[in-house]
């Protein structure tokens, strides 16, 4: 029972099938080849307007490269604290921007407040040849606490970053779970919403190894093609991104498969809480459960065989448990009710 | 019939059929599962000793990440004036180093001549604060050109940079080309021969996206697991590269499909020469033919669905084909003929 | 009367005379130089032990430049949120080393509580690869809030840091007033109580431009050397900034300049404070001024001709008044009586 | 007797004047200061209209600040094999652009012939993302072999490179002496000619440190300003350079300094050739002499205190003598005097 990260998972049927078809001949290199076209098409078709897409194979890649399309070298991208960006890349933005810095925002449950993003940014000196100059904001949707942004949040924050001048990029790892808790469509979470590019994750929901960074005014895409090349992330046998793509972006995989992984989740979350002493950390809105667990509940999942990560930034007695698009509902019973038990068992 | 690249072509069966069976159950992110573990001790095996090897998915990324552990931000790294990490690769070395130069070095037949490497270091101001600092020599094996440096160029070569304290790294993208050629092990051709780090790639030889950077002296890998991760080439699901490389390392894949490969360029370049008045701009060695071609034949070609580069800083008449681990003979014997009913034709 | 900063002064008579006195005949250029032999030697007198300069025109050039020196491109460098590292070079640090962290840590009057340090750094994830690298921690020695270090302090820093295998880097943009706030001597507040890499100023002291890092262990400069070079920051004429040096480090120069300037900021702070209601926001230990004054008072000054900064991030109605080595008594008293007389002024 | 380099020098007279007067009072820092205004000022009319002048303190950042304004982080810069920017600056150029790389041509005495420029260009893939992009030409003017492009040399290759978008650069650190030789403005040199960016170099001619970096178009600077600061090359106390600039832009120091440096450069070569057996291996037109010298000359010369470099890359015999705005012309006789005995000695 592996609820370490939804990328313990391997690949969903769909895009198996996608690499098996993409196999078949040969193709132009280097992304003029059909699938790429096709997966710019789905993803058009996906976000409801024309936009420019570039496949990569990893988040980390994604989110460092569309950071450093918007930010110069001695720019400011400001960020939750907890964001993967800060916490989890090991500096890719700052080797990608060139040495911009991260701007550091807190709030609660992953969030960033309209308000402090506001204070931050008037209190900034702008045009100051002293400070590093404010230039992009990052959203995590999902969060890193496994929250969302409601849509009118999302459209507080583009709109007080734009009122300065500044770009907003969605880091989207999760962006799939996201989309199906809140029920809306992709355009309303990401353009509409006055997002400018989003690193478009496939891989957490799904995918091999697919991501894509999406321009939605593809315009601003500016020198990316370059940059990703001299990052080596342009793949030669780019179909092999691209199918995934393809095959993902069809609504009967990537929702589908998002609004499993988070029902999992609630049925993981509430069946703790109902029956293992468990009490919620952050509110449970995606695929990720964070529970404060005691400890003997904890330690005997882990040696009734389920597997987690302790999420010390959240409180000390935090979990967190995942789920992905192919979590057994069996897998997740038995985790219960190894974790009620262990909640019953004398001390 | 596409003769553009070896990488036109997609991954063969053994790599489809590792894809699938990696596909089964969850598995550790970040490369600490089976796969990779598996991989790790093919490589081993494959050189006979134990080393270092880090998978990543790109041959840019292998090179650039090897030289940025090889040579400082003020370094000087020498290569062939046609090397791949020079002419393109968009300047990764450059990004991935921090600024390091790449020192050009010509040589016939894409060779880098022992005496022309020695001449440089002699001559360079090594320990001089105003000039960047000789760190590294990068050999492509097989050359850009389609040829190989036998062993013992390759062993006098390095015994050059290591008399000079240079590191010696092989980019080695048609790496398996050059064994077969030579009818050497992987080990001969590497640290037997001096060499320290090798960007061992897989992709052009049958693997969807598949590379590893190789240290012979495991120590002496220093920050590349940290480097990887912020350039953003750890994959999550990491068992979709691992994969590919167990299945690629056993020698019934790599050495069979690079004879295969080899063997559809002699063909090839042996009928284009008999039959089409074709020249060989350089010696044929491995799965690429560069040749020089009349107008008419070229255009010939071209018009009959025959695919492929001009090739200018080899002559402005001199074309390049490739073949590639699934080249069809019927394909090759077809080009030929095509070819040699333009070179008849009258003008 | 201008309290804006210590940097709107020229330079010390006796740094003038030493300009004149350089200038004499021909040199080496690039540090080959008797001035720059002299200025080393100067310096292992002052630190009382055989260290390795380097001369620098700016104070930026030489924190980036240090730090380059201690933190990987991945690396992380820890210091209080209000350092000049962090808010007042332009993202300097990171460009310099690559794209290195800075990790902000919080605590009152600008100084770094030794448990915060403990606290963090307990709970880095060192050794990880996803995470940027603890690799040093930077004090400011006065800090941006006009306070001191004592030396226990920085001797209980330095060994959290050292327990975790951090460098110890110490801006000292204004050491000398530190080291006459303390009655200590500059061995004792540096090498001896754990700092290894000191950023020497005598620009705010007297100097036009002179700085020097200072390698209190020479093996452990590294690269220096090329990466001062390839910052452009090795002066062809470096007699100019050695010979600064030279005059700088008599102690009759240094102590007596710095002691003052705080000599100067105690009596305009008591001064203010006794006379025009002002209130000490942070402890006056340097040549720096933090009052919080009332808005009348603050006024007044401005338009008797008091030059100083508002100082928001210590408080809306902080200022920040700076003397120098040069402040005029004559200025300090005028200005009191300037701030006395809006203070009784009816509103 | 130093004929090592004009940087063996001091300052002039009028620069250390200048040094004393702007000593007096306090100013703002960080160059909103009035001597900073002058300077910019007397720029403008040094160059016959308004430009964006950046004092920094030394060539070599003059130069990579002003490349890294040009060019990209994948970006191309071509300049002759010999340049600076390509042998003398450890790197800097490849810093501060994050990566960019120069492209080296060839050509006799230090100049790019005007067709291996266009011909470079013409077969440069811009637009290809697989190559690095061509961004700028950096001129050399004076050259490194003590040479100078003629006015219409410099507009012709200012003409190609503008013809392909490239942006083009004059590396001045020899300017005044190219002027000097020439006859010409200051602004027939630069802007007239097609220069875009300027490294207006003083030091070598005079100046303590004293470079500035002149956009003739103040529209592309773009963000020069951030990229000094990040840099470390904003002198707080920014009079100390200003003051020089102002002193050096006197026709009166900058052109008289020049004209003696290379009266003396003519003289000293000429007495070689004809007393001592010297031929001239590149023509001497500035303050340099190249000369290949039989060992004996050579020896005889170091042996009576004559000092000055060999020059090996222009010829095993050959080497270089610089003179300086202060060479005193008994000097340049008794080193003659001492080449023409050493050559009348028998064996």
């Amino acid at each position: 029972m592996n609820f370490h990260s939804d990328n313990a998972a391997g690949a969903c049927e769909a895009v198996m099938r996608a690499l098996h078809d993409a196999n078949a001949g040969a193709a132009v290199a280097y992304g003029d080849d059909p699938w790429t076209a096709k997966a710019q098409a789905a993803l058009n078709d996906l976000f409801e307007r024309e936009v420019a897409a570039f496949p990569v194979a990893t988040g980390t890649a994604a989110n460092a490269l569309a950071l450093s399309v918007l930010a110069p070298p001695y720019g400011k991208v400001y960020c939750h604290r907890f964001a993967h960006i800060e916490e989890d890349e090991c500096g890719a933005p700052e080797f990608y921007s060139g040495g911009a810095k991260l701007g550091l925002l807190d709030g609660p449950d992953g969030r960033i407040p309209v308000e402090a993003l506001a204070e931050t940014l008037a209190a900034a000196a702008i045009g100051g040849v002293h400070h590093a100059q404010p230039a992009a904001i990052s959203l995590t949707q999902a969060t890193e606490c496994g929250t969302v942004y409601e849509l009118d949040q999302v459209c507080a924050l583009a709109e007080v970053a734009h009122r300065y001048g500044l770009a907003v990029h969605m880091d989207g790892a999760r962006f799939a779970n996201a989309v199906a808790a809140l029920g809306c469509t992709p355009a309303e979470l990401t353009w509409k919403a006055g997002i400018d590019v989003l690193s478009f994750g496939a891989t957490k929901n799904g995918a091999w190894a697919a991501e894509a960074v999406v321009f939605f005014d593809p315009g601003t895409a500016g020198d990316f093609a370059y940059r990703r090349k001299r990052a080596g992330h342009l793949l030669s046998k780019m179909r092999l991104i691209s199918a995934q793509l393809v095959a993902y972006c069809d609504e009967a995989v990537w929702r589908a498969n998002a609004a499993h992984a988070n029902a999992m989740a609630r049925r993981l979350g509430d069946g703790l809480v109902a029956q293992a002493g468990a009490r919620l950390a952050h509110p449970l809105q995606i695929n990720e459960v964070f529970v404060a667990l005691s400890e003997k509940v904890a330690q005997g999942m882990l040696d009734g065989g389920v597997g987690f990560h302790g999420w010390p930034t959240s409180g000390s007695d935090v979990h967190r448990l995942v789920c992905a698009f192919n979590t057994d509902p069996a897998d997740v019973d038995r985790a219960i009710a190894i974790a009620a038990a262990a909640h019953q068992a004398p001390q």
